[in-house]
């Protein structure tokens, strides 16, 4: 009886919430007649009483020049369980060597924005350090508890009614997407894994929030309608996504921290979640506003947010997979962006070098942090040259001076995914790791190119050649060993 | 008769400000007695009657990055000029690679602080470019025209009733200071000149404002009493001088602008003389303002302003150096630092690297000019890491693992000069530089540890084995080269 009335209670809620909403819908021609709504309103109500909500929560990267990645999780968990879900449906993936880290200046703490409180306190550590893998999380998601190597064992362990939100936060390139250890999440193992899972019956609907540069090219052309996904992501297929609360940025993280607190689409879905009664706001009001925010006034320092999948989903309200938080009942959505504020952000490939310059520049003159500061900065740009410049060279050797440019820079029409074919992809990734060393993280940016070069039609031993030539010696760098293994 | 009235009017004005300045004074041993008060009064009236003002304003650097030295040398023209000396009495060195830099976002114009006018605009052009050189300063300031080469010509054609104020900012180190065209500044040699120049009866007094790191070191133990020369430096003996209103910082220039527009002491005077009625303010309230300002509240991001030579001459009010701007008749002063707030500043060996570093991270993601910053950034700490590890081990070959250090980094007791041999730290200078290429700017810090080399009876030879084996190879760096030739 209560449930049933705390039902209408909030099917009314939401119906209020929908009439402020279906202007915003136009575009996506859906809930053009007032009969929408109520279809809406019992799908909604229907869920809601039936299923359980399950969240899979993942931060892609480790190091202290990361620590927006964990912080943005800790805070999307504290959001989650504040909106009543449970900790037995909550999986956190994060490498967790940030709250402990010698360079954190609150130990045992994490924020995510510089007035921020902690996050950290209570955050369910199911998989840490490398317990956080491809392997783990595609088991993870697909509720195979005997794949799982490590950590605590919970899997996403849900059934036809139950509605999934995955979050994921870190450093990306084309296809790609980071993680703390290697191989790299390939775009087209990660949708085989959400075809399955739809496949096995185990979801009504799930939603993919994603952070990470050229996010969009993770579902463009990739992710098909009808598996009842929908996804946003921080980026386009071609675009940095943006760390925000940086040193030297404006608003800036408090003095004594020397790294950015958080991700930009990351903060703006999580500081609108956390003000507002769910009930009354849906994914798409949600994407609109995040989409809103992260161009930041278009000011060059911002990404386009994108929306892939079922798009029809985002008439869901967040509640459904957020839940609430009670101390938000009064705080009905109003359309409108009181977070936007342009912002002075930091690409997110340049976030690590952030955090060593910035310790570079207020260690004391003469001291030993100062001259590891030093040398922190000059391996990370030197790697930097190395691989921008062995890619190049690799382009010209296959392709020719004239060419070798234009045909790694080719973009392919929207629509379609990077890659033709991609095994190619991860076996010449393997070819120029085997001999420049490794990608990693700055170096995800180049995987457009070696799809490029998949798609000209470049067999391994061509590029193992072009490679060899590029790099005659294999570099010292610390970022170019391959000791953790091929991102591919 | 309008001369003698406007005498008795600044004379009683004088007075005033020194009622509430003899406390101030009391350190120094001067003005105790209200009799001295009269007896200053003569000497200022005299002085003002009889002699004219001098001025030689020199900048020591070029480069964009060192965009700061250049601002502040034309800022110290435009308040001379205002304060009324004329043209003719002011002799200013800057290289003039500035105003019209690519890299400066408001071309044909200089600005000295965040919201400041340009401070470009009719300077003399005396000396510029390579005319910037040692033996062109040393001439200008003996009066000596035969020995100028290039330039106006202009000298401190002075008689002995005359003033001259001499102000020099830039890069320095332990009894050295910056040029931009090499060799540097030694110590030994400009209390040489000083000497000279009190002794063909030249002046009647000399003030010399210094701004540069290590700038005590410049006249600790070397410049004597009994000169008529009074002089106040940004920092003692062993510490950095600071560069201020820089990106990143608060205050910070406007966001066009990728570099620091001040330095910390530097502006600290200038600011103070601009707003007041200079003959109500002596040398020593300005010293005591300024010592505040720049020490920036203790916060370590700061210098302790020195004074050496005649204190006494401290009494002297600044209108007697730098005229007064008739704007400000009704400024007069008050003891009180109204400038004074704690400012983010950044300590001057990092400012080049600042202006790299913030056009590095402003430069659009893959564009060239974010790969030439890189490049810059990365040859600019490559430079500095050769050069602290050349000193580092050319001390461990002389006087072993365990002892080298600590002889590098000995410091003489206070009032003792740098180094008893200046000719034995110029050779080993240049027999350094031969093996390991050019100290530059940033090398400048290590002459205390040549110095101490000089200090341990070191010979020629045995600098040239150990400096052979510490570098095999001449380093390839731009900054290493030595085409312009050794800095000593």
């Amino acid at each position: 009886m209560t449930r049933f009335v705390a039902g209408v209670i909030a099917a009314l809620t939401i119906f209020s919430g929908l009439v402020s909403a279906s202007r915003e819908l136009i575009d996506d021609s859906v809930l053009r007649l007032p009969s929408d709504s109520s279809r809406f309103f019992q799908a909604e109500d229907g869920d809601d009483s039936a299923g359980t909500r399950w969240a899979v929560l993942i931060a892609g990267s480790s190091g202290y020049w990361n620590y927006r990645h964990q912080a943005d999780v800790c805070h999307a968990y504290q959001l989650l369980k504040k909106g009543g879900l449970k900790d037995e449906n909550i999986i956190v993936f994060m490498y967790d060597d940030i709250a402990y880290n010698e360079e954190n200046p609150r130990q045992g703490i994490i924020i995510n924005s510089p007035q921020g409180g902690d996050v950290y306190e209570g955050v369910p550590k199911d998989y840490t350090g490398e317990e956080v893998n491809v392997t783990n999380f595609f088991a993870a998601l697909l509720g195979n508890k005997t794949a799982i190597k490590g950590g605590s064992g919970k899997v996403v362990d849900s059934g036809p009614n139950d509605h999934i939100f995955v979050y994921y936060t870190d450093h990306g390139g084309p296809g790609v997407l980071g993680m703390p250890t290697n191989p790299f999440i390939y775009a087209n193992d990660l949708i085989d894994i959400l075809k399955k899972k739809h496949a096995s019956g185990a979801y009504k609907s799930l939603v993919f929030y994603l952070e990470a540069c050229e996010s969009g090219s993770i579902f463009q052309g990739l992710l098909p309608e009808g598996l009842n996904i929908y996804a946003t992501t921080a980026s386009n297929a071609e675009e940095s996504s943006w760390g925000t609360y940086c040193p030297g940025e404006n608003p800036s993280p408090p003095p004594e921290y020397e790294t950015c607190l958080g991700d930009l689409y990351s903060v703006a879905w999580m500081e609108d979640s956390a003000k507002h009664n769910l009930r009354t706001e849906n994914l798409h009001q949600q994407y609109e506003l995040v989409k809103a925010r992260t161009a930041n006034a278009n000011s060059g320092y911002g990404s386009h947010v994108m929306q892939f999948g079922d798009i029809k989903l985002s008439r869901d309200n967040l509640y459904l997979y957020m839940g609430t938080d009670p101390a938000n009942d009064n705080f009905t959505f109003v359309n409108e962006n009181s977070l936007m504020q342009p912002m002075k952000v930091v690409n997110q490939r340049d976030a690590d070098l952030v955090h060593f310059w910035d310790k570079f520049r207020k260690a004391p003159e003469g001291s030993a942090r100062k001259m590891e500061a030093r040398k922190q900065v000059m391996e990370a740009m030197s790697h930097r040259m190395h691989v921008d410049n062995s890619i190049k060279l690799i382009g010209k050797l296959l392709f020719g001076i004239e060419k070798g440019q234009n045909v790694l820079d080719a973009v392919k029409p929207a629509g379609q995914p990077l890659v033709d074919d991609w095994s190619c992809l991860k076996t010449l990734v393997r070819t120029f790791e085997t001999h420049c060393g490794s990608l990693s993280q700055y170096g995800m940016k180049h995987m457009r190119s070696i799809a490029n070069i998949c798609n000209a039609g470049i067999r391994q031993d061509q590029m193992a050649e072009a490679s060899a030539q590029a790099c005659p010696n294999f570099p010292t760098s610390p970022w170019s060993s391959i000791h953790r293994g091929f991102s591919a």
